[in-house]
């Protein structure tokens, strides 16, 4: 707590020296913190101060921090700091990234200057690059890296740990190394540890563990992510359809896919679409539009029905208009109940916890959970109507109506709430689109068309 | 995905050798398989099957092997398969089992069946493992093992390197190993990488870097999973008050975390309260009514105040019946508008892309966006009124009374959906708390009394 507090006052002093332009103070007091807090205060500044103290700031970084800093900055701040800064300053940036953050890096610049920065690369890693830039997006492909350690065989331990010692500062993790055949298919995998542990004469081909968990380069990246939960895996190889290895993706870059799943799925679920990873504060208000506009529109188009079912009762209501008073109550907890059941399942499909063969199991829990809450709530509001409408003739009546009513919209609202999405499912639709926009507009349908019917029958006004 | 279709007929396939009771195949089909995959096997053998088959499986199974798949299983199935093995077998696997794998079980565990296992463990143990039982839930206390590598800062490389190779087995990780201080304070950390590319004769002193980051014992579960995103560590030390290095959480345990953590959320926006990880199968009815109710009965209530919002209105509404039929529409779209705006602010609020100093930025960007929604549906809605109530006197009022409506609901729902977290936030309350049933309820009662308010001015009939 204590630690929290004085890196946060520290960042608001270095942004109010930013602004007084301390450069020189500044430079001291960024040094004392490791690359990612630095890269968190440069956003700050960037963010409060400007562009311009920003490049300043960052220019006077020793050189190979400001690169690794670079690394730990948002997309769309690194763009804004290539564009204030010269061609041989960005040359050198993006030639000292990590091969996995170089391809980021490049795929947020436009094309020219990929074009200009690429011309000066050596021809091979630009054909490499290339490769990588075109894999489709959200694909294993983009999260991972080519910079891995190839052992032989034929190896001892020794020679292993030689070779580790050599090439070890470039790679993205040396902690595991992988083993392919001539034709770089993938054969085996020692991890660091076995290669400490065992006696230095030991052949490489005694060590390897042969039963590989890898990853197809075109597998999406959810399924990536489920696959480093499973297994707890530091690093997994990803492989090509003809098996043969063509990089690696390391644990440090799954904690994003993980929280860009968890928000689109959350998105998803409040009926807001929206393809891009831009921050909420970044995103344009016309683009905020276009995200939320088309389910809005799409909702209400259903409540034309729900207009039409009760335009056929106007006349039960328009003779007791006491029975107005009490559909947003039913229309509401029918909503919130649905939402809670669907939220539930969608999430228990998401995680694993369920699966489309538990539907009928789902349901039954569902019903019975439902009946317990639709009676309970039911019984409280026949007292309540019965003590509002007192006086009133029809007093018994509309309590009665507005009690089952409640029953039957609360058990109803979430045997749909938890059925939808599994159906959603079941045909190939994301579950996350039937949450609570798509379920409190149907159970609204639902509750109003119960409750007409049921004031018809007690109140003996069929619409 | 082929691979996937693999694992799941292997997995069909012994479920159903199980139920024929071919224990002796499910074996040698089992081994192919690596140990999440056999835990993920044996879960389906234990759902679908039952806990007798599952318990002779498991037993059939290499010792060393059993433990591994066991660390894996869900805690209710290893609690179920603890329940129906002999004391000796239980000792066992406790004993091999990876110490905070190891507190994971015994946290589950009846309290007498942890006092029965405790007696027959090593008195040190004893009273380490009562310290870890003790920490509160959800801290980092619960993540972490007492098993890492420490390391002496006299050493050399050479040396450090033959302790790894001679405890290195135990331990949970040896890729970031510890230096403290006689007083057990932590004074460095060396990884692994550093000392394979270091030559033999270098000192510890000259290699660890002392710009630490660590966790303290009791910071909560989900600032953890902040700093594991945030330097992409695979481990961090933890330590106590006083600076004393007590343990390490590794990365591969942060996963769970960082779930959990999304599903409290997720429920919390569906207005569910649910304080346990117990999975929706495994979850009784009663439970499950419990962890609902609350929030259904809060916010029915609140539906007290919309209904007597109605109830002064009773006289217009009657005398314009056609008035009700627009308003489950304009309730729903209020209703949605917000918890778009609510379920984005949440999220951004709990991914750290909007803080709380950012307030008036949001509102008005919220403001712009809702401006141009509401726009949109209320010329739409005019069009859609005028055609439905054609032939009505009040037809052009009708169509005013809805669409003026639409705007103001769209703007109050979103401006409320997207400030009533971040207000929630500022007085310490959890913002997902405020999500889509907290804000529809609101939304109702405002997009009621405005709609009401609106009616008696364009039609003249005021309550």
């Amino acid at each position: 707590m204590d630690e929290k507090k004085t890196f946060d006052e520290a960042a608001e002093e270095i942004v109010s020296l930013a602004g007084e332009k301390h450069f020189k103070t500044i430079r001291e007091k960024l040094l004392v913190f490791n690359s990612p807090d630095i890269a968190e205060i440069l956003e700050e500044v960037l963010e409060e101060v400007g562009i311009t103290e920003t490049v300043i700031i960052f220019r006077l970084l020793p050189k190979d921090i400001s690169v690794e800093v670079f690394s730990y900055l948002p997309s769309d701040d690194q763009v804004r700091i290539i564009n204030a800064i010269t061609d041989t300053e960005i040359s050198y940036i993006i030639d000292e990234l990590d091969f996995d953050d170089k391809i980021d890096v490049l795929e947020e610049l436009p094309a020219n200057l990929v074009d200009k920065i690429l011309e000066k690369t050596p021809k091979n890693e630009r054909s490499l690059i290339n490769t990588f830039l075109n894999y489709p997006e959200d694909c294993a492909g983009t999260l991972m890296t080519p910079d891995y350690i190839s052992l032989e065989q034929s190896w001892t331990v020794r020679r292993a740990l030689r070779h580790i010692k050599n090439v070890g500062m470039d790679s993205e993790t040396v902690y595991t190394c992988y083993v392919k055949s001539a034709g770089r298919v993938l054969e085996g995998i020692v991890s660091l540890r076995t290669l400490v542990v065992s006696d230095d004469d030991v052949l490489i081909s005694d060590l390897m563990h042969t039963d590989i968990v890898s990853i197809n380069v075109y597998e999406d990246q959810e399924e990536v992510s489920e696959k480093f939960k499973k297994y707890g895996f530091i690093a997994i190889p990803v492989v090509d359809n003809e098996k043969r290895l063509v990089g690696i993706i390391t644990v440090d870059d799954i904690f994003d896919v993980i929280e860009e799943e968890a928000t689109e799925d959350m998105e998803r679920m409040a009926g807001v679409l929206d393809d891009s990873d831009t921050e909420y504060l970044d995103m344009s208000v016309w683009q905020q539009v276009k995200n939320r506009f088309p389910w809005l529109f799409f909702l209400m188009l259903s409540y034309i029905l729900t207009g039409s079912i009760i335009s056929t009762s106007e006349a039960t209501l328009a003779s007791v208009p006491a029975l107005i008073i009490y559909m947003p109550m039913l229309m509401g907890t029918g909503g919130n109940s649905g939402s809670q059941s669907a939220t539930l399942v969608i999430r228990g499909l998401s995680v694993g916890d369920i699966e489309l063969k538990d539907a009928l199991r789902v349901l039954w829990k569902e019903f019975r959970i439902s009946f317990v809450i639709g009676l309970s709530l039911s019984v409280l509001n026949f007292v309540r109507v019965m003590i509002e409408q007192r006086g009133d003739p029809l007093q018994v009546q509309i309590a009665l109506t507005v009690s089952v009513a409640m029953v039957a919209i609360v058990v109803a609202a979430k045997c749909i709430g938890s059925m939808l999405p599994m159906a959603a499912k079941k045909v190939g639709i994301d579950p996350a689109l039937m949450a609570s926009p798509m379920i409190s507009s149907l159970t609204d349908m639902v509750s109003i068309g119960t409750y007409l019917l049921l004031a018809g029958a007690f109140l003996g006004v069929i619409g």
